[in-house]
């Protein structure tokens, strides 16, 4: 059901309830429109922190908000939990799955980004990827029962396998990922078992590049790689995944056995493009317009993962919150300037800096000029993002359970759910 | 794998982590036995406030633990996270799902029950139960979608059907259940709607007894009616629900449209008297001797939910936590006992209090000769359910969750996992 909106108000449809598409949301706050902020989940989620959930550190509520109550004070603001199929562009309706149609005057699209296989679709069963709460808890479960399978498992070769995590890619997610399997298999969870010693747990990351962390400074790149390799995870660079499978990976011509591979290296646009029929690049991602329009249509804004888009320095803007929120915010600020009938300059993204956590006590922070690594850089990382957690419950919440991973090595999320001991360890049900 | 115990030991196997099987387990600490403890969960759970996971106001992983987790500092224990698929008394073996077989000396069933449908499993997929932590989340996500589509909705009658919870059953669960979807409704998300007024949300709790809460006093009984009516529930009693659909329910010749109910009726036993061919009552409970062993199997004992076995009244001792512990603790005696060459007196229940929430600052607890209610009731329901998790971190946790419930009506879980918007609400992928 759509209401029409209030006569003198111009209806703004926002898809998509990330970083861009509610900082844009907010943004909005007083101007005269009416908003409707559509998204397929009911959460906002806090992708940053989500390689914690799939490594039992932090709960799935930690990390999540309900849309709906992050704007229960801002009553011209409608949240339609519902899925949209398609645009159409000539009668400016944004088409839902229930076959109803929602009329826009200005239509913000920050619909993300899933990850992307490289036209090798057939490995995602075998190698999940990170960008929901399902996959996180998906990932969970996979990581737990391969320690609860190796506990079970008579046959060393096997055992080995079930005790081999992969993680494919090296940017942030990929090290952050590494970094704190490698930790719940040293720290968290030797004591717990009888039969394995989960110390020898082997964690491998590969990577195509010639370093991890691309998208920092190489000597940030440099202390990453040695602090990985200090708490025991394997760095392989310079080799490409050519194979995934249930049982191993191969990369660089090496066949390496493991029952658990996660992937980390690339990212597809969401379909917006194809909603719009508008030119992207090889990842899908929509080719705006210095004002973040689609070309050809002025009222249509893209934002976030979603859209490709050089910095000042003509580098591509980073796939991160920073930026879309500041692309977010840009839309509003300049969706408010037309209604007054006026304009503001093109978007221009600010770097704030890079970070990245590698392990309890240790991250990497790229400011530009200032870098910074190791203990004090660790506490700046913790610190940022509790602050840019919402709300002061989960700044709390999150608080706690970081204060007992630190002192205690005691991970409060490893919950094995959607499935029982009798459930296959690829089982996504 | 199994090892075989060393060899001085008695081999001790437990079957099922909840609150029987694990107090049996820490019962047996300085025992001269090897344990081992199976489970087809990796967790133990509080199953007491499962009933807040279902309603949002808990996170999963407040209420649930690794069981391995427990017994890290038990080196003479091994956690197997396997489901048990037999028992051969003959060879006094426990078999397990891939074939392994775990010989025991001693055996201990404590397997517990699922919710029962008299005869109907056909009602299941409409009326589910709340048993498991994915129980839980499967109920959170139908409460949560079942207000996302009535917001979505413009047919009358449908919405209305939408807005109709009904919980079928109105012991503790049931009581506890009813009472916090109507706070939902009326005091969390009314702010978040714009198309619907969740005010208007009907909770239905129907009862085929003659009263709420039958293991109370009658006086009780009428408080927790009274207040459950006063918090907006329809308390329905002495009527039988004799058909659940997709989108109605039928009790005692009406008709209600309602897309949610909720199973609260009552419970069959595990199939552990299946597995050992022994005899059990109309619930699948097996029928034990005062000692708790199954007769002609003075080796095998069995505990909690699986077990009908009269208190010193003759009265049917409750399925109950405390009922569990209390059996578990015996158990591990007796074997301690034994183990000496001695015995012990048979088991006695002793019946400390029955205790259910009612709402908010309500709730009634039976003591026996002293009986409470309200807001003195309520804090020793709160305080006394913080006391009985385990560990520092998950009670701190529990607290502050219940300090935004309490404070700001804010409920921090509410989030629809497994399935976007597309999914259908009676899905349970």
């Amino acid at each position: 059901m759509t209401k029409a909106p209030a006569e003198p108000h111009h209806h703004v449809v926002i898809v998509g309830a990330g970083f861009g598409g509610l900082e844009a949301t907010f943004g909005l706050a007083g101007a005269p429109v009416q908003i409707t902020l559509v998204d397929r989940r009911n959460h906002h989620l806090f992708q940053p922190l989500l390689y914690q959930v799939a490594t039992a550190s932090l709960a799935t509520s930690e990390i999540a908000w309900p849309i709906r109550y992050l704007l229960r004070d801002r009553p011209e603001v409608t949240t339609l939990f519902a899925t949209v199929t398609g645009v159409d562009t000539q009668g400016k309706l944004v088409l839902l799955d229930d076959g109803d149609a929602l009329p826009y005057d200005t239509l913000v699209l920050a619909t993300g980004a899933r990850h992307a296989y490289f036209g090798h679709d057939e490995w995602e069963p075998f190698a999940p990827g990170l960008k929901t709460l399902e996959d996180a808890t998906t990932l969970r479960r996979r990581i737990l029962v391969a320690f609860e399978r190796a506990e079970r498992e008579s046959d060393p070769q096997r055992r080995a396998a079930l005790l081999t995590f992969v993680i494919v890619g090296a940017g942030p997610t990929g090290v952050e990922l590494a970094g704190t399997i490698a930790e719940l298999a040293q720290d968290t969870l030797p004591p717990d078992f009888r039969n394995i010693d989960t110390h020898k747990a082997r964690v491998v990351l590969i990577e195509a590049g010639p370093r991890v962390l691309a998208g920092f400074a190489d000597d940030l790149s440099a202390y990453a790689q040695r602090s990985l390799e200090s708490i025991g995870v394997e760095v392989v660079l310079g080799q490409a995944v050519t194979e995934c499978t249930a049982d191993h990976v191969v990369y660089g011509g090496n066949r390496l056995d493991t029952t658990t591979i996660i992937w980390a290296a690339g990212v597809r646009a969401s379909p917006a493009a194809e909603w719009l029929d508008a030119p992207a690049d090889r990842a899908g991602r929509l080719q705006v317009l210095p004002d973040l329009t689609i070309p050809g249509h002025p009222d249509i804004f893209a934002v976030g993962d979603t859209v490709v888009i050089a910095d000042p320095d003509g580098k591509p803007v980073p796939g991160i919150a920073p930026a879309a929120k500041q692309q977010g915010r840009y839309v509003a600020e300049l969706i408010k300037a037309r209604l007054r009938g006026g304009k503001i300059a093109a978007f221009r993204y600010k770097h704030a800096g890079s970070l990245a956590q590698i392990g309890k006590r240790k991250a990497v922070i790229d400011f530009g000029r200032i870098k910074l690594r190791g203990t004090i850089a660790w506490w700046i990382w913790g610190i940022a993002h509790i602050y840019f957690l919402i709300g002061l419950r989960n700044r709390l919440s999150v608080a706690l359970s970081w204060l007992w991973v630190y002192v205690r090595d005691q991970r409060a999320a490893r919950l094995i759910t959607q499935g029982s001991s009798k459930a296959s360890p690829t089982s996504t049900s």
